[in-house]
């Protein structure tokens, strides 16, 4: 791309900060003593709200990007890579997007919750290595874009973080909606879990003006009455959701790009983390048919199609993630979105 | 200061990214399957390591600014401020400083725990806004240095983020203490809770160069046999720690200096949360005189006293934010740590 702005030259910040979008409040009846400050009565606690990080560069573009983890992720997503290099938050600085890194609610920088939670320490590693596709614990997938240096792969698991309370759909795609509603019109980039949510958050927000979606997850929204089967797979059934055909309608106003990585089956497999990706990418591809037979414009990408190979889960932070990047910025360019 | 960029020059950040550093690891007995994902066998779990976002200016000075937060906050302490300004983060990048923000382990993004951990959601924020000396609630201190914008009450609130799993203190210093051995040679910024540690931090590594101590909370550490009696207040009492003279000589080592703001009494009071904060200062106090006593180089600066006034438990956050920041750089110059 001209004018780009290589890995060694520095960010130009205008403006960056941080502030809290969204949430609730509640309030214990009675009223506050200051002499015993260990009575709940009349006190509130402010709670459920997003947690976002912001930079905008000097020249900004007129979209900014809100970036959304996935499921037991927070921010980090987006920033260094497991293996030290540039993530999304400064590839796309520098190519003078304004960004905004959210912390979902009860995720992260966004711990406070109107409702209680429990947290185990189950040791479950293994498991998130062999579903997100680095390989099939101990083995990495050969050719697999993630770096065997072990100081990689632990950054990569200190990327988990917990629920600090139980996740909740509409609180979490209220607090986007919260979001937009501040910052203005922008572009939403969803990863995994975020992607059902954030297929939600279109639906209560007009100032999304196109997704980009990594590996969505669960949550694909089709009109009632056009509800593909459940699909079964040997990691787990998925379900479509149905709404209602006239909100349905608004995921066919704006731009969408899809984007699944390597090493997804095309037959069923008896690997439960590979097969439960196989029926994902088939629910997808149902959901962008839906999409454009009622008008839209979204686009499903199997990055091996495109002659693209190695990508797990994480495709935007892995070893080949500017080439990512570039796939991402020739959407938006030609979405005239950038 | 003669050449110090004004909030509204672009910052110029050679580079900034974030890492986790220090924590533990534990293991699962027995053998992981790929084809029984949930049994937990063979499985491990990362945790207990701190989080850090870092910004490096361009012709950054030679000792970088590692943020710690305090009691119930996170990094967000040292970004915008709860009235929209800039906070710490800023203030000093635009000095050159190169900054670390870090969430303690089990905090914020550090969610992540060996340990398991429950968390309520009891209001309480009544009691903070007295604690954090922001009034009586639901009176404001006259003159206090706190918007009164009711958002800027509200970001305030959404600062808070729970534990995920119990403090421990040595867990926390051993965090800090790795990210120095990453990083090198730097200096200390600590907040309320993170003051005691932080000392603990410096007996457990020879990198930190200084301390700044914002209204350092419990935890100051004597030579055995010079520790101080228990002090009472209405707001509880409040111990000190004994260790080995040899360990305590490290705190001389290097220049401390400690700021206290305003609406601490110097009389006991029956205002529990005020009151707790004049034993914190009469501790700090002692404490200064015996890190002097043994030929270290601490300060004691109580804000009212050098006509400085209306300060909140926060003053690096107040809306007189950047004289205190400035008094924190005169510190820093005047013993060529800059």
């Amino acid at each position: 791309m001209t004018g780009e702005r290589t890995q060694n030259d520095p960010l130009v910040i205008k403006e960056q900060g941080s502030f809290a979008a969204g949430g609730t409040v509640i309030a214990s009846p009675g009223e506050f003593d200051p002499k015993n400050l260990f009575k709940t009565g009349g006190q509130t606690l402010h709670g459920d709200h997003l947690y976002t990080f912001y930079q905008v560069p000097e020249n900004a573009r007129k979209l900014p990007l809100v970036f959304w983890h996935g499921y037991g992720q927070f921010s980090k997503t987006w920033e260094t890579t497991p293996d030290g290099r540039e993530g999304f938050q400064n590839i796309f600085l520098r190519r003078n997007f304004g960004v905004y890194l959210i912390d979902q609610p009860r995720r992260g920088n966004a711990g406070r919750s109107t409702k209680p939670g429990s947290i185990n320490a189950v040791p479950d590693e293994q498991k998130w290595f062999t579903i997100f596709r680095l390989g099939i614990w101990p083995e990495f997938f050969p050719g697999v874009q993630f770096s065997k240096n072990p100081e990689s792969l632990n950054q990569f698991f200190r990327q988990l973080t917990p629920d600090t309370a139980p996740i909740d759909i509409n609180v979490n795609a209220d607090a986007v909606a919260a979001l937009f509603d501040r910052i203005g019109p922008g572009l939403l980039v969803t990863h995994s879990h975020s992607g059902g949510m954030g297929w939600v958050a279109v639906l209560k927000s007009n100032k999304i003006k196109g997704v980009v979606s990594y590996e969505p997850g669960s949550g694909f929204i089709f009109p009632e009455g056009e509800v593909p089967a459940p699909m079964p797979s040997s990691g787990g059934n998925l379900k479509a959701i149905g709404v209602p055909l006239a909100n349905f309608l608004k995921l066919t106003k704006i731009p969408i790009v899809i984007y699944y990585g390597d090493n997804i089956p095309s037959e069923p497999s008896d690997s439960p983390s590979q097969d439960q990706w196989r029926i994902h990418l088939a629910m997808a591809k149902l959901w962008v048919d839906a999409v454009n037979r009622h008008g839209g414009d979204a686009a499903l990408v199997h990055l091996p199609e495109i002659g693209i190979y190695g990508n797990t889960h994480f495709p935007f932070s892995d070893l080949n993630n500017r080439e990512i990047a570039d796939l991402m910025y020739d959407f938006l360019a030609e979405k005239n979105l950038n």
